[in-house]
């Protein structure tokens, strides 16, 4: 008896036509049944956005002797809830997010669309896994990468990851060869240092775009920025339980009830 | 010589028009000077998104002779930081969200713009506290919790939170006889149960509209719906490290680099 293939859901955040999706998809289907349901247009620093007050929109715009695949007027969040709970016929055994084109190192985790999709997928019990390349570019080449993004998706499914858990992968941009290997971190403690670029339209009337440096002043070797930094491919194990366990005893030293 | 006041800066996702926050400005006011920087149109259920591919304006809305107040074309998240980068100029020692029409609790906080709002405050090492009632309601009854808000901003400004950590506050409907008290809590395990109401436009496409149910199967009695169902007043401590640090000893094991 031949055993079943697992069932990949695919999704990203940069749109259903980016080149890091498309690679993503192409390693994906060395592994299992692949079905994409991702965002028509991108959705880049969607963070956990969902559609609650607007129509969602989906459109199946594979030919029928390929993959399954299907763009979406949602977030990243609105891609996996509607392909879980209106377009697969069984809960997938993965759930891929990216490979996005940039950084969702660190801080970065909390604003991203790619990882909130992988949240999501967590959320509703399927094992889920985000990819991010740090490189901005369109034309960004993901080639280098694919071996190890097939490694740990196999790693995933071969040993399931703990309840509550879905991990935040990040490459270094840089050749097959130069990659050191992959390594466990925690999210390293960084933030923007935030400025606005701030304009006048040609009525005069002020308005800003959002720049800023990152800044992470979090030195720690056990950190994604310092694998990052370093040559390594890091892998963060990021829950979507948010509570503050340290600090529920000192909070009940406040006198809130007195 | 006097002390000086603290700097309150006061947001939310519901909009600047929003009863929910005039409650809080009203609150705020008696503690502290209050700045107002706030969407200009609902923004709920937004997440931790944030604008990059768009312009951002700001309007000042209010009169010279009342306290200051800003409304914002982007997200919670741009609000604040608009506000701590452009508006004010110095650091705000408190930043209140809300008061939400709606709950936050449980799993709601990684939907929650409220939430994302004053997140984003405490990646910015500002004191902040998330406050949503659970009425959903426009006509929604602020006056029974407007001691309790009082009580826990000045407690927060006093006993300062622990670095990192953000309050999520949950208040339940009830008249303010009926509550019981406060209690600092832990996020529920709770989900959605997601259903999509699937409808055809007058063109004959297929659309969605996200429903669902929310299903708390946590039964611990040290949750936020537990406190919440049973009179109380929710306090969850939130984080923005989102590693889930007693996992990485297991991802140890596997063997992503043979």
């Amino acid at each position: 008896m031949k055993a079943e293939k697992p069932l990949i859901l695919v999704t990203n955040d940069d749109g259903i036509l980016a080149p890091g999706i498309r690679a993503l998809i192409s390693v994906m289907e060395t592994i299992g049944d692949v079905i994409v349901v991702a965002p028509d247009k991108p959705q880049s620093a969607m963070g956990h956005a969902i559609t609650v007050n607007n129509t969602l929109f989906i459109d199946k715009i594979s030919k029928d002797d390929t993959i399954a695949e299907y763009s979406c007027s949602g977030t990243p969040v609105d891609c996996v809830k509607l392909a879980v709970n209106e377009i697969l016929k069984r809960k997938p055994d993965l759930c891929v997010s990216g490979i996005n084109h940039g950084s969702n190192s660190s801080i970065n985790v909390i604003y991203s669309g790619t990882m909130s999709a992988a949240v999501e997928a967590g959320i509703e019990g399927i094992q889920a896994i985000g990819f991010s390349l740090l490189d901005f570019d369109w034309n960004a080449d993901f080639e280098p990468i694919k071996s190890f993004v097939k490694k740990i998706a196999l790693e995933t499914l071969a040993n399931k990851l703990p309840p509550g858990v879905v991990l935040n992968v990040n490459f270094p941009k840089l050749k097959e060869s130069e990659i050191k290997g992959i390594k466990v971190c925690r999210q390293a403690k960084a933030y923007y240092a935030q400025k606005f670029d701030k304009r006048q339209t040609p009525f005069g009337k002020d308005y800003y775009w959002l720049a800023g440096k990152f800044v992470n002043e979090d030195k720690g070797e056990d950190t994604d920025e310092w694998a990052l930094a370093n040559g390594y491919i890091s892998v963060v194990p990021v829950q979507f339980d948010l509570t503050a366990h340290h600090s529920i005893q000192q909070l009940n030293t406040w006198k809130l009830n007195d």
